[in-house]
């Protein structure tokens, strides 16, 4: 078969840390062209309220995905077999305004759905709002969310403020945007602020699974409990890299202690169901990244959310 | 509730990575206050026989513990809920002197213990001989030892000389400061220079629990030999960093591969009896600390045995 | 002479890298004293368009600070001879929304101000507006502004927002908060994104000292221009770390190559007027500072700001 | 017992991070000496497709081995006891040739392997050709393969060369150094370019067990799969240490996320056949490892192997 | 003037740090587009004799370029109102054979150069070798080279080999590509191996200016020199970026202490003749390069060279 | 003329950055050898008052001196063509106890200084009174001290004990070691805790010259005025790496901004006089040496040392 324009470029045509640097090394998104899955990052970290740094997250995600290849050695198929892909490059934001950039980034986001699915590149997590908008609009219905972090995010406000990464999921939920009844919280750890914090979940409506249950019960029931929740939705997965212990990714702004391996989570992606209809992974700083595992597990983690969304491409 | 005086600032007041560091942001101790908990640092690395840098490690931990809070997620409290702290800063010590620093710190942990429990930042592990000091003049009666740590410390001399980090253990036990028959050592691991310091334990009378058997028997039968071996004795618990893999903790002067995970470590002090009547975690070298994973690990760590401070406070 | 409560702790009581961290290892500033000179942090960055990173900058400059004496080689007297000089931690801010925290800041230095002449670590440069704001106040009149960086800060917008750290003091001539007429700014290097960019000094009325003539006049030379255009205002003195090369700060958002090194920076900060009546050092990134010399420059700038702030007392 | 020649230098006469660096402390090897083991480095990285840097591999491990001790507290007894071991320093290379870099790495191990066994240290994964090829020889016979890497190094040519690291074991079964049918490759994991790929080991005749099925068998299962593969045959052990997740070891040039632990992998070796003929461990790229995880990982990998040959040395 | 397909995106467009990463921010070269100027990386290193990386280097430079904007403060034009310039991507190499590279690369810049002028951005400096040939045939004589370098690379052989980076301009000279009359190295120190290579630009016709003659004269009498030898010719600049003092560039590959500043570096790019027809900054190895000051001064180099190329842009 | 014994080992045998590491390469000293210098180690740190790990400075410098090739290009011959030299490895200490390791220090420097002169590499700055005490015998008069170094190491005590890195040429002056009469300091320059510091050179009757009267007046001045201070005595040459600008060498416990360039210090390294008997560099912090710029900086000065003890070798 000959290679066609969305395929990655061959190891055996460039090195693959050469060249202008796209996801994975594949093709710029051209004008003209709507491939099934668009990778755009969204560079902005105005929402962060401890170690600012994920604005970069995108450009090292790119850097990062010079090491994944297209065939996937689990799911047993290639990529671009069942999809074309593209890089879209970076969205519009305004680093010094986050509710301008929300509406941008909303903005263009609605535009780019029409035709493809969306994988995100964050940015924190405050951007997620963004394709949740876009998503709940194109598909008439709010959203079920598979949510991977060590923070449920659920914060009502902080210094009086409604917009940044620690309160995301409660606008979400507000805004209508998903769906608690359908939605699931993974990974949630360490210490909190207040006992309310705890309730969070349940307050909303959302169920969440700690990282200690998580680690007790495996992946396999973590994975059932996933896709009891979720039915028969259209689900949207977000992963905030700090899910993962910080031995495995340093380069985040709010690392936790104590969490999960990067075999454990990369694995779970792998069984998650076949309705996701977009996704983000975000929370990538990546001049906190001295190890450069940060941006290799969120590379990584957008692989498998690639595989997701090419599974459910004809939801 | 009001926020009392030894309330960790709030967050809505202050973000937490501001203002003067102390320890989780909780108030320094202020001249005629006695707090139920001081944490203090000894900022002392000349005990050290490989890399040094422990000296730097008490302002590391206060850095890195901003991203603590203070309700505990397990433990289902706040932690001033039940008991007031404050940060007492930094002991005395002579950094070119390992016998006046003994000295030093001695002195200064027998008055700040009359009035509050201790919660000791390294330095390096030979300053625990001071707070061990300390506590077998206040309570009367040598302590039980809960020692986790990749080294069991119990050399009797290196290049001629009886004080130094690896030593530090026998001392204590030939001064009569902890009760071998009721203290345990979990973690040790790696390579000896004699086969004699395999036999260390045995020859003192101290039971170890090597990191091989504590991963194939598990976090809960481990507790269970603890809690059977301190008895019913006021324990002291110092934690050395290295007891966790390098990947979880690199800043420290005496890593050894293939260690238990820092889910595992924390997981057990959270297991961990209720009779602490003191406690440090050491051996932070920030200087090799380049992922500052070994900083938020220790202050994880001391933020744990703040609570185990904390339960045990009516004793 | 007794040591005072506001003598920097000795080293002969305490190592200069133990202890809770201040500025020089200074005392806190407590309720109800109104020391000469009051040094604060603004950890704030959200006026950054390039890298982010300079709201960790206080705590960074801080600890920086251990390796500074009170005595100066060249003033040849001791800093609290003169004054009383205390560290008031940070100042609130609010991450996430730049208006509330230029707000805030001017409130908190407006009450400061009042006592105490202010040295403000940065923070990004927009937060400068803020004591130019409360010293316009304060002195009834625009100040004489002498301003060292590679950037002259002088944009009208950027993404269609007034404030930002490259728009600083184009906002400040328009508030009436320096004189054109007796400011200078020194170091203007590197490449520009439009020709008009070169034409804002001249559009203002402020005089630019490039890096080029700089180095080609000597320091003796521009102490006399800066001398000249000041005059007889009270002067408030800005430093941006980006003046000085990458090779001797790298830790700041937008290095440029091609500066002068920190013995011509430090060297003309000595030769400065003594009317200056406030000052700050902004733009200090310190994740971005894997070699330290960026916060112990920053910190070196601090210093001699303090000197200038103590010799100026009188006005 | 005296201390031979051979005996690594007592810490209590030279610290151990002082003096001239060989792996452990032991003795350079001397004209006219025949040690039972000699450790050599192959000082080369023109094999490596992605991040280069392993030719700086040798002088790192030397350097992190510093931490090592001769006793092994699993196999209880020390090294010395049985063995005598020697640095031979590293080998002869020409960094721009990977040719002629082959030949004269082979001539050389077939030399020094007339009186002793090698531990070789890399370098990229290509010099594993040349100990193979001199092991054939000496041995008469085709070796047994034990291969820990995340990748299976099975590629026919990459840019149309026939020699780098990606295609050493395809080369080795060519050349008949290997025999197929009594190897085994651990640990392969992560994305491929093509299908084919992942049938390189079938199309061979090498057993793989990916690291999906290494962590959920056990490593007690995983070495009865070895000890059958390997049965009575000379063994050969290659570690790349890409092998374990990128957490446990950043500097490697082509590292893999969601790996197994260093514990597991360490413990795998210890379980390891006692007919092990040959050794080595490749791939460290030390001016990628900014946790100096890696080279101290590899060290302890290599320890593990030294215990190998030491208990295959009557064979 | 509206801006055209070849205008950098504008920074109210876009953050200068966001979107796919082209030197600074300029279009990708698209098919049948023939713009005055390409900008072009060659990612190879297997021409290094010590520290390897910098085949990552043309990635580094267009990150590191995102500070760099098209107004020239010196030069007092925008390099786009004179020229159109485009990002070619990387040049094809083979990362394991310099033979083949080398013959590749010339290939490639020879149908490049036939409608633009070309900045190469390496690698290792032995790829200088390429566009030195394609230019040679390009101009039907060999041409001027101005050199700027800690080293003059005129060895004959390294380990037998012909080609390599310290071979390169030895080559260069026999293969009749520069014309040594005509030609000039700036910067050279550091020790030798022997007092013959002392001797090399005499033996073979080329001037030399040592980093201690520059510092002597100044760059004006400098300048001055190279415009008397270089002439009427088409000249060509390489510059190595080691002939920087390490201070100012850590990230390359054989550093040596004692050079000049950026600035003064930087000053005398400024000053060159416009008779360039070609260039290229090399040895940036982004994995040494910690503080990033290499990737930001390399950038800087390349922004100079781009508009010497615009200014001859007529010959 | 055939390499001999002593001659570094030629780059066309061994790359340069392989092979058991030995300063310059050179041969270890073998016993029963006596060459005219020999190069050691000193690897304690137990003076340090700040921030240790100058006790892993030997180890580094070895490394970083695989760049130094044996031909000066300033003296024009080579050094091995004047003198031999081995590698010494290092000297016992105590990490533990400074004035144990005092005493040893100076008796196995009296037992190599019998044959041969002694490069020192330390090893923090307390290290110094060994070679100086040994120097002292065999000369049996106090020698001319020629010192750079940021500070003038002159304090009496620090926390009551004599011997530290701040101390150790007071202690050097009242041992009658060094003639204060002929000793000279150059490149004083920071901040001090009190104004007696600044007198300490007068008090003692040493000359100092400041970092600032040393760029003023030019190393030709300055090289005059050592001269003439150290007359015809037998003269020591101490450097502490901090008398660079921090820029130039991070890796130090002491840095002060503002200092010169290493193209300063080692331009002023080759000026000075002929009748060196002793030299040292030292404080040497390889953990905080992130560029490798100060290992290679310390490296470029002992390479200096060793040239002026070879000129001196008459004596």
């Amino acid at each position: 078969m000959m290679p066609s324009y969305y395929d990655p470029v061959s190891e055996n045509a460039m090195p693959r840390f050469a060249g202008l640097a796209t996801f994975m090394n594949i093709a710029p998104l051209q004008a003209g062209e709507a491939p099934d899955i668009v990778v755009v990052g969204a560079p902005f970290d105005g929402g962060t309220t401890m170690r600012p740094g994920a604005r970069m997250g995108p450009r090292a995600l790119r850097e990062a995905s010079h090491g994944l290849y297209p065939y996937h050695r689990v799911h047993r198929h290639k990529l671009t077999d069942r999809v074309s892909v593209a890089d879209g490059g970076d969205l519009f934001v305004v680093a010094t305004d986050i509710v301008q950039t929300l509406e941008h980034l909303t903005r263009q986001l609605r535009i780019l759905g029409e035709r493809s699915r969306i994988l995100l590149m964050g940015g924190d997590h405050s951007v997620t709002l963004a394709p949740l908008r876009a998503a709940r609009e194109r598909y008439g219905q709010p959203l079920a969310l598979i949510h991977l972090d060590a923070h449920s995010d659920l914060w009502d406000t902080m210094w009086g403020g409604p917009y940044n990464h620690a309160t995301v999921f409660r606008r979400a939920v507000e805004e209508g945007l998903i769906d608690p009844a359908h939605s699931i919280q993974v990974g949630m750890r360490g210490s909190l602020e207040e006992a309310a914090e705890d309730q969070f979940g349940d307050e909303l409506g959302i169920v969440q699974i700690s990282t200690d249950q998580w680690l007790d019960q495996g992946n396999e029931r973590v994975q059932e409990a996933i896709a009891q929740r979720v039915g028969q939705l259209p689900a949207y997965v977000s992963v905030d890299i700090d899910v993962v212990d910080p031995a495995f990714a340093c380069g985040t702004g709010t690392p936790e202690a104590g969490g999960p391996s990067s075999y454990t989570v990369l694995s779970l992606l792998r069984l998650l169901p076949s309705l996701v209809v977009g996704a983000d992974v975000v929370e990538l700083a990546p001049d906190l990244d001295v190890t450069r595992n940060s941006a290799l597990f969120a590379a990584s983690v957008a692989y498998e959310l690639l595989f997701l969304l090419a599974h459910g491409a004809g939801y």
